[in-house]
């Protein structure tokens, strides 16, 4: 991959990746060619020169008065964000949270495949989640040395997650989609997760909602 | 509710609420009776000064050199986040997306009943979730006249969302939890809607996985 920067690309840049590329697909769709950074800076909210600057990050697609073309932009977008091989995931949880995202990740995201389910709960143990049987967790570093596997989704309580941190850093795991409340921060500031709280987010709607007077 | 400011309360500071009521609500298990602005500060990742500016916004619970009161916090946010009534919420979309996201509003957020859910799948009508029986769409209008719910919480395409968004934005909805890609800002800018782009957060987390070198 081409990269012209000398610097990390920060994370509010790779956080707009996927909307330029989902709306960079919705034009290629309907037969757009050519789109320019204001076009896309209006769709995401921004302005021309912040577009510039955020595809400029990886060596830039655009060309002065002609704007991006779209089929150039879609695959580069597709080459950073999916890129050739599926990262291998593993479920950590496989509670009704857990199934549902694993099956959100398994088939409506490209660029991954779920290879293997852990729980702890007896009754969960043995079930079959799409292809998968739902291991007992006990058996998960053992699993992580054989396999490798890169991504773990952890849909466990907050407690869990802090009771199997220090472990789980230790498994050669290379990212955390993270629906605990539990911050990984402290142990593995550099370490990529995206933490996911529902639960946050639904408690401040609902804030808005009861005051919509402030 | 006491409100200090004459100024509307800030979308960064809403969202800010909910993580110091889940740790205000810990420390009040540990048996902690006051906490600094410094101490909350450090585990929000911010400044005491913020944590007061934050606090102030709502009347202020602290106290020069004693800091605030874990329990009084604790109630106040409470009743700004979660008051007396739970707010009702339809759910539209009965997928295996929808199913688990409304058992988590249910179950695990305070706050929220889940009242009547919603798809036009032919083989999702009338089959249950959790104690409901799944409708037909085509009776949204009648139900929402009928009942006045509340909420909405959206986990269908973006292209149902933006069918069907000149018609919800009709049904006295008052705040949608939007999983889909749809994005309501152009149609209701001032309408409480939460985002959650689960795609968007998988595929930058990729992203840096893929990329540990940029």
């Amino acid at each position: 991959m081409q990269n012209n920067s000398q610097n990390k690309i920060s994370l509010p840049v790779i956080k707009r990746l996927p909307r330029y590329y989902r709306h960079v697909l919705q034009l290629q769709k309907s037969g757009v060619s050519t789109v320019s950074s204001s076009d896309l800076g209006a769709f995401l909210g921004t302005t021309a020169s912040q577009v510039r600057q955020d595809l400029n990050c990886f060596g830039g697609f655009g060309q002065q008065g002609v704007g991006y073309r779209v089929d150039l932009l879609a695959s580069a977008l597709h080459d950073l964000l999916i890129g050739s091989s599926n990262l291998s995931a593993i479920l950590i949880g496989s509670g009704r949270l857990g199934r549902a995202i694993s099956g959100f990740l398994d088939n409506t995201v490209q660029g991954f495949s779920l290879v293997a389910a852990f729980d702890n709960a007896e009754y969960q143990i043995g079930t079959s989640l799409g292809n998968l049987t739902v291991q007992d967790i006990a058996g998960l570093s053992d699993y992580c040395k054989l396999h490798q596997p890169q991504l773990a989704v952890l849909c466990i309580p907050e407690k869990s997650a802090s009771a199997m941190a220090p472990t789980l850093l230790t498994l050669g795991l290379q990212g955390f989609w993270n629906f605990s409340h539990y911050d990984f921060a402290s142990l593995a500031p550099d370490l990529p997760v995206e933490n996911v709280h529902l639960g946050d987010s639904l408690q401040s709607l609902g804030f808005r909602m009861r005051h919509t007077d402030i």
